[in-house]
């Protein structure tokens, strides 16, 4: 299946949709392979020593993966999160935004699948991996 | 093993080291068997449509699980998450907080593990179960 | 909803249509609350030093949960797991089966999930704990 | 770290080792970037409608992530699963042997994790993703 939305769209869609949590995100690149979504990590992400805060990285690797889905069915569908599963590996680099590396691996009728990798801008090990199943809603 | 830090010395801990969320949330209870925490829901944990987003959900059982490891080994450890695992069944009732019911499962050396089931108060069908794997670091 | 299928009707319906791992396994009870099924342990579940393989305690937590989606739907439902999430936390004891406490947590129309704490007979402490979501096929 | 276990001494392990299971499985390839383990499916495995069983696919996935670790620290230590999430997306091809594509994404002191691709032997879309955390025992 084609890319339906681009990096303007989904950026524009979030922009719309999402004015609340839009400012900490940025759709970095989409294309037939992956999308990559940043975090732009500010004081509200921060746990105390200056670490990127759990829910911070959840928050990326499902807005990731909502727009991976999202560049392949369009902004019509309202797709929900219905599970999720993430691996906290490393401490993620002070001072630098995070970046999350997403693959779907299935797009079915009822549920898409996805992955992504979540790393420090800059530095090539993982701080953390998630996986998610999206529910979608049938057409009407 | 015992409960060393009630839900008053948790209150202050998180008021003292997480100041950020620590107005989101509550500790409601702690006893031998579960620990209840409460998402205080507000206007930044909404997504379109009023209902919780996924990202607070997760905070809330993250916190309430971290509530839960410490009241047994109290706050001097340092306890990191390692592996989460989220289930989101329902769309939580408008206008309610969410509460976290977190019962400990194991507590080891090195690993503690904890599932919770989130609830919107009030409704008896969960919204969403989580089970989470916090490493605990060497005492010095 | 209420129970369908029965600890006897579960019985023979996994005699009939999974012959191969019917001897393994026993539905113990069923009711509004949980199913408890057993894992027969034989020399075909253990590891070397005589603990129950991970593969194994995987296959008693998903038939338990299987069967407690069965119990409320019936036989003629085709229902396949789609995620599952298991963490693995203290060692069996040996010479003892294994119980898996199962509660259905949502049925919904397409999705349904449970989850299953697993113990070694007669031991209070669990040695795992199993979360999974099964996709029901919609009726003919 | 380099590979201190390669394809040859792997299967020699399996065999020692693992006696029970050594004839399901077999290791394809080890290098730097991943490992290749194989299921070589028999009646075992099947589920009625000559489907693969989900244990059957747990079952490989634990195989591979296991011999990803050992690869690379050798077959002293005692690693134990601790975490593991599994998602199952398609029906695997009937007839074929199932390939786990394993990345190793930490290798820490304590814990490792590592996820993999499940796929019917030439058929491009994954069957199942499977991502597990493993303790290692301290060195004495």
């Amino acid at each position: 299946m084609g890319i339906v939305m681009d990096r303007s769209a989904l950026t524009d869609f979030l922009a719309l949709e999402f004015p609340q949590v839009a400012d900490s995100f940025a759709i970095e690149r989409v294309d037939a392979n992956e999308l990559v979504a940043r975090l732009i990590v500010g004081p509200q992400h921060l746990r105390p020593g200056g670490t990127v805060s759990g829910p911070s990285i959840f928050a990326l690797a499902d807005l990731a993966i909502y727009c991976a889905i999202l560049s392949r069915i369009g902004p019509v569908a309202l797709a929900v999160t219905t599970s999720a599963s993430v691996d906290f590996m490393r401490k993620p680099a002070a001072g630098r935004d995070l970046l999350a590396h997403c693959r779907l691996l299935k797009l079915g009728r009822l549920l898409a699948v996805a992955d992504a990798l979540i790393t420090s801008e800059g530095q090539p090990d993982p701080v953390a991996r998630a996986s998610m199943t999206y529910a979608i809603p049938p057409k009407a």
